[in-house]
């Protein structure tokens, strides 16, 4: 049994007395919530919610999507439709590595180095590296997995001047204990910029979702105490596998 | 001119040398950032697009998806592509309502009340409110708009017990001073939750784009010292219009 209270949407006229879509999206959403449809299992086919509800396939396409929309389901390849695993959380304010509140939160976290290569840095980079454009910089793709299903797709760029021979070591687990444990890189501030976004092409690919699905795009650029970026870091998020989480208090 | 360099993404391929569409998706995006398409202008025509470039149509058609997806255009009902304005900035840590951080951004924000209305809860949100399922609470729906564009719907639910006599106030303003000044309730504690969503319906509709578009949803739960929830607001963001920035220190 899962508990996403909070983010039940509570749209006008989603009760059952709401349109037909809606009394079918409560209730497989109900089968979720109770673990009778479990995490990772598969869904009836359209023709079998068809034969068991009487409800037109227009409706039934509907309530799908509906519950694709909010990530409670999600489709694979020609293979039909999945109840979602729940989604992690990202507390933007906790100074922690995606190996490390992955794991906290009981699931198991993979990273797959795609490739790692020096390149030219564009204009735009240069200027958050404070470096002269065309200066070779580490550029790192990962894919990070939860549970064995892919998450996200990041592009790490780090300043070989600040850790040369970086792609000599293994980067399939976490980048930061191998800045600060190895070349003694110490972050103090880290800038976190979030923004909803539809996946485009490369991160849908490396997803195996459709281009234009909703995602979340996570920049993060974390500084030493003299200024120089240590780390700066596009993450491509799946938009039902992640939820960030914010826990304020306003006194004071 | 513009300042998102640091969610200009830089996909592998992301150059002048990479796919056709690419290389129009920097011509146009450049245009965007240099100012010589400013925010809220309407871009040529996809046919024009074709006679001043030569690409193929799927080529175009892919440039300005790309550069949907990205968020710095959008689509207008059958009238075209335009300029997106910039995102306005949102930070979960600090305690200002929309009305008050959207003017601190030389913007321009409205609230337009759709409806308020005293609903039985269910049992999720007589839950939140620790009441019982079927109390009476209100719900009320308003849409806010950044210089004229409708950029979020909103459903807020407040206990009457707290604020008796609420729907008679004028709402169309920060609900925040309205709870603080009429009713004298001090929120002690926030909680946010996000979560990157596809538009359902009813917020698709109320926002003027197709359902499925990207978006973000954004949870509030505000909360006294008494434990008492003072407010709780679930808001369905378009995705181009906002982003969540945090900026953490990280020492000590």
């Amino acid at each position: 049994m899962r508990s996403q209270l909070e983010l039940t949407p509570i749209a006008k006229g989603d009760t059952a007395d709401g349109p037909h879509y809606l009394a079918l999206r409560d209730k497989i959403a109900r089968g979720i919530e109770l673990g009778k449809l479990a995490a990772g299992s598969k869904l009836p086919s359209e023709r079998q919610f068809q034969g068991d509800s009487g409800a037109a396939r227009g409706t039934i396409r509907e309530a799908l999507f509906q519950l694709e929309a909010e990530g409670l389901i999600y489709r694979r390849d020609r293979s039909g439709w999945y109840v979602s695993p729940p989604a992690v959380t990202y507390n933007p304010m906790r100074w922690a590595g995606f190996m490390t509140y992955v794991a906290e939160q009981g699931r198991s976290p993979t990273t797959e180095t795609l490739s790692t290569e020096l390149e030219p840095a564009p204009p735009a980079v240069a200027d958050i590296f404070r470096t002269a454009p065309g200066t070779p910089l580490y550029n790192l793709h990962r894919r990070r997995s939860i549970d064995g299903r892919a998450v996200l797709v990041e592009r790490i760029i780090v300043d070989p001047a600040l850790a040369p021979g970086l792609a000599e070591h293994s980067l399939d687990g976490s980048l930061t204990q191998i800045l600060t444990g190895i070349y003694g890189l110490t972050v103090v501030r880290n800038r976190v910029d979030m923004r909803p976004c539809a996946l485009v092409k490369f991160a849908a690919d490396a997803l195996g979702v459709k281009p234009g699905t909703p995602g979340l795009l996570v920049v993060r650029t974390s500084i030493a105490a003299d200024g120089r970026v240590v780390e700066y870091d596009q993450e491509y998020w799946r938009h039902d596998a992640i939820r960030v989480h914010v826990d304020l208090d306003v006194r004071g």
